[in-house]
């Protein structure tokens, strides 16, 4: 698809070229006529500055490769354009807003946002819509949401929304988070983490969320043009989160499904050594644990062997660790990179962690995430950077008596892992009745499904062939490997916690007809 | 203060230079003693190629006037470090994050930082804490908490919190705002305006607060380097929104008290003409109407000016009406800018609205701001770039039918203003009393008071010794002018409404000990 919209512009670079030649040619006579050595001297001098002096006006650019050249500097770099040239109807306006906000503005070309925007359009519902096209793309679990709902209503029965304080929720509040809400974090990441570890409410700084705390990570461990690096498959909106403000690049660290996708200080090695033989600054490392979108966790031993490295190296450590909770495997325990710095001899400078309260709460809508870092330079400039993104203090006062319900918290817990085990032990008997087999997973909403017997062809194309058959004629919109810079073609992430145990046949039913096209061709 | 750092550091600058000649003295040895014209040639050749490959690599840091170089680039950097130096203990640390969080981390040294810090230490409160440090230096408003709690208690008495619709608080919401609340947003906007002008939801765009809607309008409209003009005196925020992250410029365009420190297009033609001679790129001017701090407010006459001016130049208008139902004065009518666009003809695309909930209904603590732009490519990028300031669902939900009761609307309104010039007029009084003169203003939370006959010497030096006094010793605090880049020195900007009537004579008998010293000395 990309590619055919790149070959539409090729022709039109050629008068480019020509007129290069064009300014060339005279110089040539000039140097060959008189002045010899004088001007053959100065002109090459000249041509040298101007160069330099392209080059250095062009650089604050970012340069991720899926970013078009900027539309601004020069009608020739129009050419270059293939995706939004054909796809927006940005280019037809007068281009007078900055080449950054062209390149976010852009109609999303991942095949991951392209299939949230489908469901918007058309959502399925049991009853309601039933023809619609079910959502697998997003990692949102709706199976505990009566729980909620239950202890609202008994909590908060009494006291009516007029009965917060006025002077505790309407004046301008700490940026960074009111200390009760971050006590209350704090307990509750270490309840649901089993109570293997504790957290200290000032080293936390609490965000809209975790995409600005990664954001905000990431500017304060990195300037523009440093690199971190990150094991893949990853989370398709880290790409946005990372690149789009910060300047910082992703040096992907591949993954493979003989280790069932789990990282190697070895492919860690060779992605650093590698970057750093391209010049790049190697900042740090972001993991994301319990993975998504594979769903395994790191092994205490592994994330050992992995602060090893880091600390050798001189590199940070991000640890998103959202899915910390949200374990369903009956023998895994989940271990916190927190409790390994407990146990063993780290510098804890260099490891800071990402939370929040969108999937082990179910909560995505009240926007909570937090940044937890043992470095108090990052405390300091994160706490100010706040300032782009606090949580309304409503919001914070609501929460702050809910988790610090224990109780409650434990109940939750217990419940929400047994119904995400079931919804997912139904999930992968049921792709296994097609033939489907899954990676092995004990956390998060989704299972990662090995489709690549299915794919026409062995590739990215072929992966997404098979996920445009799936959201435009089966109606179910997956995640492609593709999407998550996995390196092996034919994996989908199928989130399933927005799901009932009544919608699986249908979209089973659904995938095998896709399944059984796939098989009679073949 | 600073000036005495700056020269603490001075003597250790000199082995730079003695290093530098060292370097050229064997140098001029090897050019005079052999190789002559060839080496002459190559060697300044060579020395300017590296002068060049220096200045690329050390582009991308920020160039605002106040923030360090970046400790981490060479040790000889580090005598140029004159404020953090001396002020934090960051630099104990080893260097290991990102430049600019080391510029974010440092301690504040604006005055308007500074006070505000010193009165979270020792807040005045009239009973539990009388001899506290009085707040002038927040632009708050606490006169009608009294309406807002009261409309809470009898609107939302019967819902409790668990009323809430799970469904439209915990799951993911649209990431720029939920359409009911824009479509209030609208109404409420337009009936602080007196309904002189309507607004259209869907060019709305909301944030967590006014602060990102102008951080992501900047990096829309300006690439890295890249400049706005800025009227002076402006909020002192503005520095950190627009500058820390977006690598924006602000230029300032200087306002006059003979003008009553309205901006004139002659001042903003010498301040762009001066500004593209520097080689700077204007993209750009940000208005503040009502004036954040003087309070006063563009007239239509000179909006139309300031209009015909940026289109003529080409460059945005970002136009931030904060205070547009704050606005007291009994013959003083607000013009927004969007009420110019409906009846005169300009390119509606140059020009974006800032608005929020903070100032016009005393509701900081919720975060709620927006984006109102004509621009389709910003509002694409804006609505995306909320991810990182998403307003919480519940928040949103409790705000939507509040704004939309037009009746409390109108009653607060009314009630408000009288409250904000009850205030004001006592204010402005008492000042007199004190010698005092005010600049003329209608509008906002604040007066901006004339002390340049206190100051013991007439510059910034004096105006922030003035500062000082009344901070530490009158413990009340203020915004010095010169925190809000005014070019006049002895202006202060005293922020009323967080006091009651009752405390305006414990202020004003604070202020009066210093005036009197300030003249027994004179």
């Amino acid at each position: 698809m990309t590619q055919t919209q790149a070959e539409d512009t090729e022709p039109s670079r050629k008068p480019t070229g020509a007129t290069g030649m064009r300014l060339v040619v005279p110089l040539q006579g000039v140097v060959q006529g008189r002045g010899g050595l004088i001007l053959g001297t100065l002109i090459p001098c000249t041509l040298f500055y101007f160069l330099q002096l392209y080059l250095k006006r062009h650089r604050s650019r970012p340069k991720t490769s899926s970013n078009p050249p900027s539309p601004s500097t020069s009608s020739s770099n129009l050419t270059a354009l293939p995706r939004t040239s054909s796809r927006s109807n940005l280019l037809n306006q007068p281009v007078r807003v900055s080449n950054r906000a062209l390149i976010v503005a852009k109609p999303n070309d991942s095949p991951y946002y392209v299939g949230l925007d489908k469901v918007l359009e058309d959502p399925y519902d049991r009853i309601e819509n039933p023809n619609g096209v079910v959502q697998l793309g997003l990692s949102e679990n709706r199976l505990c949401f009566d729980l909620i709902e239950k202890w609202m209503s008994e909590n908060l029965m009494g006291s009516t929304i007029g009965d917060f304080s006025i002077n505790g929720i309407a004046p301008y509040q700490r940026q960074h988070g009111l200390m009760e809400l971050k006590v209350a974090m704090a307990s509750f990441m270490s309840q649901v983490m089993g109570r293997a570890v504790s957290f200290d409410p000032t080293k936390i700084v609490l965000t809209t969320g975790a995409t600005p705390a990664i954001e905000i990570l990431c500017f304060c461990l990195a300037d523009p043009g440093n690199a971190f690096l990150i094991p893949t498959p990853y989370y398709p909106g880290f790409d946005r989160d990372i690149r789009w403000r910060t300047g910082v690049e992703l040096v992907p660290v591949h993954c493979r499904s003989t280790d069932n996708f789990i990282l190697s200080v070895t492919a860690l090695d060779q992605a650093y050594t590698q970057a750093k033989k391209r010049g790049l600054k190697i900042r740090g490392l972001l993991l994301c644990n319990p993975s998504n979108p594979v769903g395994n966790m790191l092994p205490r031993d592994t994330l050992i062997d992995i602060l090893d490295f880091a600390q050798h190296k001189n590199i940070h450590i991000i640890s998103d660790e959202i899915y910390a909770g949200s374990v369903y495997g009956a023998d895994e325990k989940f271990v916190s990179i927190a409790e390994v710095l407990e146990a063993e001899e780290f510098d804890k400078s260099m490891v800071h962690i990402i939370y929040g309260l969108s999937k082990d709460l179910s909560l995505p809508g009240f926007r909570v995430g937090l940044i937890y870092s043992y470095n108090e330079s990052v405390l300091a400039a994160s706490k100010k950077l706040c300032r782009f993104s606090c949580i309304s203090a409503p919001t914070q006062r609501l929460l702050i008596p809910m988790l610090s319900d224990a109780k409650f918290i434990q109940e939750y817990m217990e419940t929400n892992r047994r119904r995400i085990y079931e919804m997912y032990h139904s999930f992968v008997e049921s792709f296994k009745d097609l033939g489907i087999r899954c990676a092995e997973s004990s956390a998060g909403f989704y299972c990662w499904a090995d489709m690549s017997k299915l794919i026409p062809s062995y590739g990215e194309k072929g992966e997404l062939e098979l996920w445009d058959k799936l959201l435009n004629i089966a109606k179910i919109n997956v995640t492609p490997g593709s999407a998550c810079h996995c390196i092996e073609p034919g994996w989908f992430r199928c989130c399933f916690t927005c799901l009932t145990q009544e919608d699986i046949p249908v979209v089973m039913e659904r995938i095998s007809r896709v399944v059984e096209a796939c098989k009679s061709r073949s």
